[in-house]
């Protein structure tokens, strides 16, 4: 494949394009679509933001990702995670309903845009493989609860706040009494018909015997019915004027073309947030866009990802929107409903666009509290604590990295979070190696192969001691693995010979280099030869270029088995 | 040997004490102190302190650690290095010179006294170890440069200041028409004696004949001369009168208690720096005193010396003193002056309480220029660029960690310089795990062993595919393995197994353990068997906690060879 066509995957694609793949692609378009309506409001107003903004950060970063990404069914725009840190980063620099606070989403998506494309150009995807897994896990579920609880004053049409999960309950009770009712029984309406959608409409509509696709269309369409219906509510019997708060007036038209603020101050303000931003907006989305590659055989190129996102992001900033990136819910919805390519998405952009034409002066009367019950029952998806079982039956240093990474997330605010869980972890990591597991072996009889001693029956010497050292060598684990060996020695007073066996020595750094050197001078001052086996090619390679290997006492043997007859076979005077 | 023992090393070595331990030990501590009582002076002066707070954390630190440490020749007291760190972080709360200052840095003391006992209390020494040596080495170049450059004004005798290479320099140049050419004269007299005595004198004196100890106590006392004669000119000649800068009066009388400021805002101010002296002592301390032990065949351990040196700082906070550490010139002195136990440290804190009650006086003529010589002559042994070279030659890696490390502590300052260095140690280690080297291996002919097929002339099969994976897998490098399996797997058509070589495999976290379960599915759907060979005990017994071992299509061998074996010795059908 020639580079450019590396770097523009449409160009690949789109050239093969058939007319079965346009009718598969039109109709995962229009279900879409009609998913996306009120989802990109809600998370529009879940940023603090005005809700065209959601309709606008669906629409060019759509087509921007089809162009340059590589997943032929991922569906970008804003999600419910990256709307909450959006909220977070820009809630620090501007007032929520000011034009500073939406210019600064503007530069929010912008820095994040350039960083995501900067890390793509330069080949830099593997990054995002820094943060853990069960992290990421822990940080989605803490964050859905998060989200869910700062909807909650939404049904309640009480006022609100917090970025905390003790902050939002706190202002929720001392509010309490203020509750809406009319408010209270449109929400808890939408919120029992929006979980009933999700969970039980569906068996129903088949055992009534619809079709399964129609059975499909009409469950995503489940928070278009709500929007709809409670539209309809509160227009016909005028409950604005009874305290519920509606959307109001959203502007109708195409995108505008917005210039984000690039002053230093706003920029400095907000590298990190971006940053953070960039690097769970990517992980996300590479997860999603790896899932269901994998279903169909395909393979996606996480550098591609970053280009793609990027770009998605730039114009989202040029385009009055906000921070984007691939969502589960829609991409999957996309995928089952039968989209082939991403022409799908750019349709689903027009149809946005259509829509941000035509139908926002319906949505005046829209209650924001049928919005925060379409955020609850979507983020309530994403609450898994399945990882903490799973983590702690497996590892407890997983366990404890997934633990307080949910409690830092809920009690600390999301960005210290994501920065507690990548820093813990990578700890935890380094810990580990730090201490390492240090085999005794003998020879497995009948066999040229060496096992702990403490597992296996085997052959052993009283002249010679074998150690398996099973950890790459380096500073922060060189001066341990002297005291132990010396430690051992200590206890085998007709020792003449030691071997350290490198099959899982993958590396050994310049600390590590300094360490064996005093090693063998002490050894040596014991009488006792240091010798080394199975030492790999590239750890080879580079204490060749030492005086090590000169001033080594023993030998070094290409096998452990070699290196156990050398030393045993003849016996010394 | 009971538990008390071992926290009181005192009482092991005190019951065997000699008459001929008591004669070697009073000789070295003699030694010891000409040599410690400028030195002292010196650092105090270093850290911005009154002289003689320099004698006081001489004595009781000194008493202390030959209770608690468990090194037979090591010498406790201020140092160059952590000097330099108490002025640079007493001088970010505190004017020097002012009462304020003397106080932070008793706090400094204290803190760090703390923070060491609690380390050694709860065994945590190896944390040390998470400085990398090439690390360490960078930052004791570059704090020497930093010392012997800040030392050039009170040659001069103009004013000075800064913090960093850049800033030291540029006050320096700034006020160099102001030199006081008296004041030149004397430092630049002392500069020249100081570093003959260092390189030429002893040479010169064994020529003459003196019997070799004699001239060794001569050489170490070559400060004391210098002292000395400068001390009797500027009397004799009333150079103080011409704009040399005098020591002048100094208390006279034992230490007095003094109780550390405990404010909590100097505690948080304090804190990092503290954390960060600390370490540095502990490491620099620990260095020397393994090196001096491995000497005589002796042991010391770390966790104690944290109690050693926890307990000397404490002291040294109430008795007017500054952090203190073992100090490197000073041991090897005591060393080789032939101390036996640490009650030659004892001696010496004796000698210098009687200094400090009787010599106190004759320091008020002392140029100052004379001390910053004595400085100067003894930081620049410690510049080292020796490292910068041979790590050069064995990895880039280390060497740009130490690069970076000289160059960060010079330009942007001795706190910021270790940490900087302690992040990109950490930081390079880390990328070199996250993306590990994989070789693919064949069969050895007539062994039972698998060589990378780009090295070796080995056995391979078409329909199996070994991969020796070098590498712990965790969750930086989950990733980074799946795609290169698969990327390696679309070349091979005809594969119908795939071993995963894990002899270097040290642990699987829970991160790969999802990658490999989604690497199995993917192959088994392609039609291709999944299996393992030679995986660890540790790593093993954690797999079977867990369905994967279950789910896995094909087996887990013991040893390659088994693997090799059953995969290609029976055709398939």
């Amino acid at each position: 494949m020639p580079p450019l066509f590396q770097r523009l995957p449409v160009l690949d694609w789109g050239r093969r394009y058939t007319r079965a793949s346009l009718s598969a692609d039109l109709i995962a378009a229009l279900i879409v679509t009609i998913m996306l309506v009120p989802q990109s409001l809600a998370y529009a107003l879940l940023a603090g933001l005005p809700p065209e903004a959601g309709i606008y950060a669906s629409i060019l970063p759509i087509l921007l990702y089809a162009i340059f990404g590589t997943s032929r069914v991922l569906a970008v725009g804003p999600v419910a995670v990256v709307s909450l840190m959006t909220a977070a980063a820009i809630g620090q620099v501007a007032e929520a309903g000011t034009a500073g606070y939406a210019a600064a989403a503007l530069t929010l998506a912008l820095l994040s845009g350039t960083m995501l494309f900067t890390l793509g150009a330069l080949r830099l995807g593997f990054l995002a493989n820094f943060l853990s897994h069960p992290v990421i896990a822990g940080f989605i579920t803490a964050s859905g609860i998060l989200i869910a609880a700062g909807q909650v004053r939404h049904i309640l049409g009480v006022p609100g706040g917090g970025g905390t999960l003790p902050e939002i309950l706190a202002t929720l009770w001392s509010h309490l009494g203020e509750t809406n009712m009319v408010t209270l029984a449109l929400g808890a309406g939408a919120l029992v018909f929006l979980t009933w959608v999700r969970k039980g409409m569906k068996p129903n509509l088949l055992r009534l015997g619809t079709p399964t696709r129609a059975a499909d269309i009409l469950t995503k369409a489940g928070p278009v019915f709500a929007v709809a219906a409670t539209t309809a509510l509160v227009w016909g019997l005028d409950l604005a004027s009874q305290g519920v708060r509606i959307v109001g007036e959203v502007p109708q038209g195409l995108p505008p073309l917005t210039l984000p603020d690039l002053s230093l101050d706003l920029i400095s303000a907000l590298f990190i947030p971006a940053a953070l931003i960039s690097i769970i907006g990517f992980v996300e989305s590479v997860s999603v866009a790896q899932t269901l590659a994998a279903r169909k055989r395909q393979r996606i190129d996480p550098d591609q990802e970053l280009l793609g996102l990027g770009a998605a992001n730039i114009g989202a900033a040029f385009t009055g929107g906000l921070p984007v990136t691939g969502g589960f819910a829609r991409s999957v919805v996309n995928a089952d409903a039968g989209a082939e390519t991403p022409a799908a998405g750019a349709f689903t952009a027009l149809a946005l666009a259509a829509a941000a034409v035509t139908l926002t002066p319906l949505l005046y009367f829209l209650p924001q509290a049928t919005l925060a019950a379409t955020i609850i029952v979507a983020v309530l998806g994403l609450v898994d604590f399945g990882t903490l079982r799973r983590t702690w039956a497996y590892s407890r240093r997983d366990f404890a990295a997934v633990a307080v990474t949910i409690l830092a997330t809920l009690t600390l605010g999301i960005e210290t979070g994501v920065s507690v869980g990548v820093a813990l972890s990578l700890l935890l990591h380094l810990l580990n190696t730090a201490q390492p597991h240090v085999a005794e072996v003998g020879l497995l009889p009948g066999t040229e192969h060496f096992r702990n001693i403490h597992r296996y029956k085997v052959e052993t010497h009283p002249s010679l001691l074998t150690l398996r050292i099973d950890e790459s060598l380096y500073f922060a684990n060189a001066r341990f693995l002297e005291t132990m060996i010396l430690d051992r020695i200590a206890r085998s007073p007709d020792l003449r010979d030691v071997v350290l066996m490198c099959s899982a020595v993958n590396s050994i750094d310049y600390s590590a280099l300094e360490t064996l050197e005093g090693l063998q001078t002490d050894l040596a001052a014991q009488g006792i030869r240091l010798h080394l086996s199975e030492v790999k090619g590239p750890v080879m390679d580079r204490l060749a270029q030492t005086h090590f290997l000169q001033h080594l006492s023993g030998q070094v043997f290409t096998s452990q088995f070699d290196a156990f007859h050398a030393l045993t076979a003849k016996p010394k005077p």
